[in-house]
């Protein structure tokens, strides 16, 4: 006999399993109306408090997944791969990795988000591309990752629109952090661009969503498993973010640093961010077999200039300037630059991520609500990073801003992110840990 | 620094107590429409798994009380004091209880509730009698407990609204078997009708709302150590419900069982019930110091015919037939009498009173809907109550209908409802506990 939505809520709260079929109910009644958002919050604090099994979070990825519109790229030859990450400050690997990914013959169908709070977004910063559009129709999509490798645009209102709901939901009812909800509403978006492998970047550390180790792998194990249960080839890496990824915080400037990657410069932790994830890649999409042979795939790319063409064509192809990516200096900076100096010499020990992300949303290169637009010149460019030595009065970071913002209240913002100490810190490895199937 | 919804609930869901003034604001901004539905029944199911203090709970009732109207009684003379029962099938304790406790000389402001599911409501009884109104306005509620002693009325708009609302809300969220919600619920009201002291009659067993002794203790312990809180006299009795208490399930039926008591007659369960709750009650209002005091003023005021002569003038006072007081025979049954005959012979060792209950809302004695409108003349008599022999053949209850009736249906749900054994059931006493502050 069929639970009731109250019966459902009921065995949920009391620690009950609940079956595929009765998850799947409640996700399509709620869809219909027919199951109230009080109701749904009320399962929601349930299933954070009680907790949902794999098998659950599997359904519920699944019904959120088939909510809307799931993409077939079958007629697309090679095994499909795409990358998540947690977010982080500085995180610009996504435009980057997939270029370079696909130059090495792994299409990469790629959705993502807007920037939000501290952590800016992977479609502001393309954006700054002159003339770039992330809105394209999904058959679009499709015809651009089968033409040039890859395609990187927004979660349409076609895609997991469950997932859209019901994270409005969450946002305001305290439950956002809880795993099982998050591995779904990840995979669900993720799963939606009909890939056949996912690699995930679970940043940890004091700049991540997820600040203990410990947490971030269950988040990371809980990933893989799922996404192993709903079929597809899936590997997480952990990932440490105590300081901003790179040198750049910004729109343009984040666009600019990672069009550097392609060219075989840019910061050391980008371009090692981007390589071990590309190396995952390569090896779920089967043109390596080992992390030597995809090493090797990802500096002929590089060397190339394959990396560069794909991503030229995939500008062009998504209507925008394909002429930055050879010129990266193209991407226009905000005019005003405003030195942060150091005031005593020594090491820097630590860059706190969560303020030079609030410092740049104060500046409008991000937003604190949904509906805001962006600048994509303004930002922070670090010009040092934890475990160099700084002198006294030498810079530490450059602000490109708008004339007549505040410039000494957001430079003391950033003065403040820094953390100096008369040693060098022990410096971690990036990689924290690797989980598999 | 005020916190916000989001962060209480998110408190709330982390296991960490709420202050007062945090719950006071809860519940005002939920009834000024500024906490959506799905935040509460998010922070109601976080209540629900991590439980409310009592001070907690304290907060919860005083602020859904100071949602709506409390009556100021301070002007009638005495220590006033209400019972408040959880309920159950053929209780209709109140109807004897309040004027024979009022003619003690202890004030009973009594605000009741109609029958919903299986179990009758007073409000439901009390309009059986012709001309009966149990929609006073609030300066007539208040001008007959002052001259009459007692007056029955059912809550208005302006009494715990917040209450109202949120009970709406937990019956459609799974959130209705939680100790501290129900106490607040249930004190929130009683506390509106400006009471000195409240007498908790705790229904457990099988005809209950709460099965299970432990947790009926739990109820009780909780009402006990809340409403003392919140400046209130309060005890609990837990009394036993396996069966229906009395002979009568009907609307016309239980009063006129209810009056018998008023009498000097009626069934000894009902007798002792009314009893045991009323000599609590006197002793709350300062007319008794002892059980034995008690009882000389209650036996006294029924064989005065005191307790009669307040429940004429009040049912006078709210415009009802007076005559039915001296001949409740003047409330009518319905015309149609179906026998229920013993199939064998034995003693009755059980009545299933939620099955009775189930059967009197069949014929219309109850409402599964809360619009729905109730036939006063329908019920059930048990003629049979355990502990009683009864030979193959003879009835064990008598079903009043309407002509056209599912007789047959009817009489079999009833019938299998008892349970024949071939001994008398050990009879435990009617009392199963006290709890005072």
């Amino acid at each position: 006999m069929k639970r009731s939505i109250v019966e459902l809520i009921a065995a949920k709260r009391d620690g009950h399993p609940l079956s595929r079929d009765e998850i799947a109910r409640i996700i399509a009644d709620f869809q219909r109306g027919e199951i109230a958002d009080y109701q749904l919050s009320a399962f929601l604090m349930a299933s954070f408090l009680r907790g949902l099994s794999d098998d659950e979070t599997v359904a519920l990825t699944e019904a959120m997944l088939h909510s809307g519109t799931v993409l077939d790229l079958s007629h697309v030859p090679g095994v499909k791969v795409d990358k998540h990450s947690t977010g982080g400050v500085g995180d610009k690997v996504s435009i980057c990795l997939a270029p370079l990914v696909a130059a090495c013959g792994v299409p990469v169908p790629m959705v993502s988000g807007r920037g939000l709070g501290h952590t800016g977004g992977t479609l502001d910063k393309l954006e700054a591309i002159p003339g770039f559009r992330t809105d394209l129709p999904t058959a679009d999509f499709v015809k651009i990752v089968s033409e040039v490798g890859t395609c990187m645009i927004g979660q349409t209102k076609d895609i997991a629109p469950a997932d859209k709901r019901i994270y409005a939901l969450r946002d305001v009812t305290a439950t956002v952090e809880c795993i099982p909800l998050i591995v779904a509403s990840i995979l669900s978006k993720k799963l939606a661009e009909g890939i056949d492998g996912l690699v995930l970047d679970v940043k940890v550390g004091k700049g991540a969503f997820m600040k203990d180790e410990a947490r971030a792998r269950a988040l990371a194990e809980a990933l893989v498993r799922v996404g192993t249960g709903a079929n597809k080839h899936v590997v997480a890496l952990l990932t440490r973010m105590d300081a901003p990824l790179g040198r750049e915080i910004g729109n343009a400037s984040e666009t600019r640093e990672a069009l550097e990657v392609l060219h075989g410069e840019g910061p050391s932790d980008l371009v090692e961010c981007t390589r071990v994830l590309a190396r995952e890649m390569l090896q779920l999409g089967r043109v390596a077999a080992t992390a030597e042979e995809a090493d090797a795939r990802i500096d002929e790319a590089i060397a190339s200039g394959a990396a560069l063409r794909t991503m030229e064509r995939m500008v062009a192809a998504q209507g925008g300037d394909a002429r930055v990516v050879a010129e990266p200096s193209r991407l226009e900076l905000a005019p005003e630059k405003v030195q942060v100096l150091a005031t005593r010499g020594g090491f820097v020990t630590g860059i706190d991520a969560l303020a030079v992300g609030l410092a740049g949303v104060a500046m409008g290169a991000g937003r604190t609500r949904a509906d805001q637009a962006v600048d994509f010149g303004v930002g922070v460019t670090l010009a040092k990073k934890p475990g160099e030595p700084v002198a006294a009065g030498e810079p530490l970071a450059t602000l490109h801003l708008r004339p007549g913002q505040d410039a000494e209240g957001l430079r003391a913002r950033v003065a403040a992110a820094f953390e100096l100490g008369v040693e060098a810190p022990t410096r971690l490895p990036l990689v924290a840990g690797r989980v598999t199937a």
